[in-house]
């Protein structure tokens, strides 16, 4: 697999990124487009997103992948909530039939995550609740989580008594606190009731890229097949 | 507003289907089109909504719709679950920080109303659960609802012993039954109980036209300003 990546300065100009994206949809050696966020003040993510041709949105963050995913028709899901998905299954925890409670609603993961793990599919089956910063009571929730993901981004914000004995933890933060990689969980107070869970880093990230990947040779032979 | 209905035979093949959509796609006397749900087995229903004209999406049922929906950024919305969102803010039911348990995960309401009430954004910022036919111990979690969806289209189910005193109730269903319309809320018992509800027929059906209409002007409004 071929990869090139398109370093632009932070000052980059909004159509100069759209003309690139544009670019890169016509050009037939790039089978997929990622574009890297959080973008700079004068960038709009939506729209840049947007002008991603479909066919090659990759990371499945463009409105269309997200509608179909929460449609339940077949599309390219996005990485970080896949991901959590691939890592629950092949580790013998599939998600039909159990609470997950996730916490935090970010376009890229609480939000996008829900919708997959609702649906009626492998992989999915799962009563699904979501929670933010408005959520009352949070920890009378997540004590309720056979499987709790924690997206919020706050380094340790879920602590041993908002977890059950044998609950499956995902952690999904990825906080820079001093010079260290922590996750929104506090890892060896949690790890200790918890039946399985996973390291902020070595956990999540590394299945994000794993299907980012996947999206991508997918989309490879789409193109090919075509 | 002028309205038209074209009756099409229960054998229309696929393709008459999609002309006619892409006919009225390009017909600007047109802002809005609503392809009424079910299909017959010979069309596919997704490949007919993807037909529509995004701009001419008032049923809000288009992937990009509801993919911007669950990205929070301005689209048509789901009229059924618009209507639901409003007459709760309309009754002086806010959603924000309560807790909504949404029993039913179609595409048409449970899916996109957990989207629709997760938000940031005014009428939003619930915390909200999705159950299903796969969910266990399912009034374990209704009965912490400070406000209860029924919308999976079974007579009567939701019963008293499934909601919590003071609940707010919105009844989703609509089931022939003999030849009365009744919601999927045992309406007497429940009603008794509850801080309020909504009757079937007369509650979020009237509702689901109205936001139609809304969404239809909208179009007719941004297409006027173009």
């Amino acid at each position: 697999m071929h990869s090139e990546t398109f370093h632009l300065p932070v000052d980059t100009p909004h159509d100069v990124l759209l003309s690139l994206i544009d670019r890169l949809n016509a050009d037939d050696r790039f089978h997929g487009i990622l574009v890297q966020l959080p973008l700079p003040a004068q960038i709009d993510e939506a729209t840049a997103i947007e002008r991603i041709a479909p066919a090659k949105d990759v990371d499945g963050l463009h409105p269309v992948s997200q509608g179909k995913m929460l449609q339940g028709e077949p599309t390219y899901l996005p990485c970080t909530p896949s991901g959590v998905q691939q890592v629950l299954l092949r580790s013998g925890y599939d998600p039909a039939g159990q609470h997950v409670v996730i916490v935090g609603r970010s376009n890229i993961v609480g939000k996008p995550l829900a919708a997959l793990l609702m649906q009626r599919s492998i992989g999915g089956n799962a009563t699904v609740t979501v929670c933010h910063t408005r959520t009352r009571n949070l920890s009378d929730i997540t004590r309720q989580a056979d499987i709790l993901v924690a997206a919020m981004g706050v380094p340790g914000a879920i602590t041993a008594d908002m977890v059950r004995d044998g609950a499956v933890v995902i952690d999904v933060g990825i906080n820079r606190v001093d010079d260290r990689l922590v996750g929104d969980v506090d890892f060896d107070a949690v790890a200790a009731k918890s039946e399985a869970i996973t390291p902020v880093p070595g956990g999540i990230g590394p299945m994000t890229i794993a299907m980012l990947l996947s999206n991508t040779l997918d989309a490879a032979r789409r193109y090919s097949s075509k």
